[in-house]
């Protein structure tokens, strides 16, 4: 259905359970409409030395330069990569997953040598392997891993993965995207050296920005380049000019004034939910789901010992048509779930309770709504899911 | 003044008047504010078709490549050099101003040579140097130029910048991020290869987005790239797979989606007003402003012949102080102007008179401001320069 006046579709109203974005908080939207004002206002200076400390708060680290970038998580991931890469650099990158795909496509148009650590999709990255490719690679300047991977929903080691690479003398580059503020994430008492994130997923921000955070080491790391960065716009030379200039801020970039009013805001309800209270909520949620899917018979693709809360894969249920269900879902109920992606396309969903999104109320609808499908495609039920995710909540 | 609730600063109203952001309508920000969907939703792949079709009508163009970079305006500026510049590659910079120096930078970051058509801060581009430069450089691939250039309120004559490239076999790549929905720009008229835009000056959004078009010859340019693009996030060959897919799009990365919604409802208002009205009335406020500023005996750095209505160099007049007077301003009246760049800090004031910006209230509440200032300062003030715009209007 469009809108006459300018053929802008009428958007339906949506329960976002897929990979990101998750659903957003009237707050952080209301905030996100705050009026525009000049991003080199002093007021909106005050603003941005608040995020600074709310995202150092929320990544748990004492990093100076800790701030969120005018761009999705894609961003972040290629800020990292293209300021600690230089031509020749050996980057170690750890791939269980499509976004350590990525990782390895960012180093090599870095100009460096992908040594590549490979684990199947759906199980954590093995420290086991990590160790023998740097000794195998001494030369290795860089670790890279995903922490949470939004592909197959599992989560790595990411303090032990850390504590080697820095053992060996090496950098860490870690992808936070999924994993801000729905489980653990320890910056500093892991060594994390750049870490990126993602405001749409356990944020619960509209997507558009990325959280880093670089380590005294990796500042140190960019300080000493030969060469100079290969991308103007992430160069960290020239955008701390803007986000940590000392006695006033010099024009780097116009920032996103009105996503991070927002980005603000939700910082402050994570704060004032507690962090630790929203890691047990999204355990929480997930307990529900679980209990609710295994009633109905349907599996979950990763092992209980490495599984995200937050990002829930489970094999579509014998007899259900993948995209058809995803369709009457999203008509029906107005309920977003994922697809699988590369060899789990067609054989998984990917269901995410992040955020704002993680509820037991939407754990109940999505059971209810998929209960009835699998009814009506003469799918068997051995039990009621919603009964039981009530009573695991 | 800041929220005790969480130590985010109250933010005080503001009449933008500097070099961007501009004024957000009350419409826009409320598109804004929309529940957030998914970024692969049907019904969002519909608003992004329709977004294309906005950009294609404001820009002028067919071009089927015509889309909003997930970034602000540096983005879109990194993301034509990255696709159309090779290691070894020529390019002409035409530079007349900082956005000029920060080509030359994207230029020298993608590893191709700068040959540099320099023309002074106040100027335009001077097309007999451009002639000579193709002339002495036969190998030339692309020439780039600022159509408005921001630091000092000039316009080159684009028209003809791009008809002499053309001739010489070149690309061109059009920095339009000033004068999109100020002035005429058009891009397939004038054969402009690649132009990108930004969305915080006329076109009168939140900062966060910058509107790409690229011709059918600028694309096969990327296609016949011997080396990939060196930003995997800026790759046209996949960003096109989201924004182009045909048959559904994939996924590359996670679109902002609520900047996209207020980038559609200020490109319907500009639709609504039509674009030439929208030019006209720049054209008009500007002549209000000038009237205003004469009377009250301040000149403008710009010759008339090349002088942008949308952002306006005035020399700050003798006897009043920069920095006070700009702040004054702000804290008295909450009006933002901007400060002079490079060689002219201190010297000049930029006024923006951009898009929602561009009213004769707007001018009238500045002239008023800023007549009062003068005259606190003991500088003589020759005539009302309210009664003058008052009457220009």
């Amino acid at each position: 259905m469009t809108d006459a006046r300018h053929n802008a579709p009428i958007l339906p109203p949506r329960i976002l359970m897929g990979p990101g974005p998750s659903d957003v908080s009237p707050r952080v939207l209301a905030a996100g409409a705050r009026p525009t004002i000049g991003h080199l206002d002093p007021e909106f200076q005050i603003l941005m030395d608040g995020i600074k400390g709310q995202l150092k708060r929320v990544f748990r680290t004492q990093n100076a330069v800790t701030f969120p970038v005018s761009g999705p998580g894609s961003v972040g991931m290629e800020a990292c990569f293209v300021n600690l890469v230089e031509p020749g650099d050996t980057v170690i990158v750890c791939q269980n997953g499509v976004f350590g795909g990525r990782m390895k496509e960012n180093v090599e148009r870095c100009g460096g040598t992908v040594v590549a650590v490979d684990d199947d999709m759906g199980k954590p990255v093995d420290p086991d392997k990590l160790r023998a490719a740097l000794k195998a690679h001494p030369e290795t300047k860089v670790v890279a891993f995903v922490h949470a991977e939004t592909s197959t929903g599992v989560v790595s080691g990411a303090a032990t993965l850390c504590a080697i690479a820095r053992e060996a003398g090496c950098l860490t580059i870690m992808d936070a995207v999924t994993s801000l503020a729905g489980i653990p994430v320890e910056v500093d008492a892991w060594g994390a050296d750049a870490v990126y994130s993602g405001t749409q997923k356990c944020l619960s921000c509209p997507p558009g920005l990325s959280p880093i955070t670089f380590s005294d080491r990796a500042i140190a790391a960019v300080k000493a380049r030969k060469t100079k960065v290969q991308s103007w716009f992430l160069d960290l030379n020239l955008v701390l000019a803007y986000w940590d200039g000392e006695g006033g801020r010099s024009y780097h970039h116009t920032a996103p004034v009105n996503a991070l009013f927002g980005l603000s805001e939700a910082l402050a309800m994570v704060e004032e939910e507690g962090l630790e209270n929203a890691w047990a909520r999204h355990a929480r949620t997930h307990n529900a789901l679980r209990a609710g899917m295994e009633a109905m018979g349907i599996a979950f693709l990763v092992d209980p010992a490495y599984r995200l809360p937050q990002l829930n894969t489970v094999f579509i249920p014998a007899g259900l048509d993948d995209a058809a269900t995803r369709g009457a879902l999203l008509r029906g109920y107005g309920i977003e779930i994922g697809a699988g992606l590369g060899p789990f396309a067609g054989k998984i969903w990917r269901i995410g309770l992040m955020g704002e999104s993680s509820r037991i109320n939407h754990v109940l609808i999505l059971l209810a709504a998929l209960e009835k499908q699998m009814r009506e495609a003469g799918v068997s039920v051995p039990g009621s899911g919603v009964e039981a995710a009530a009573a695991a909540a």
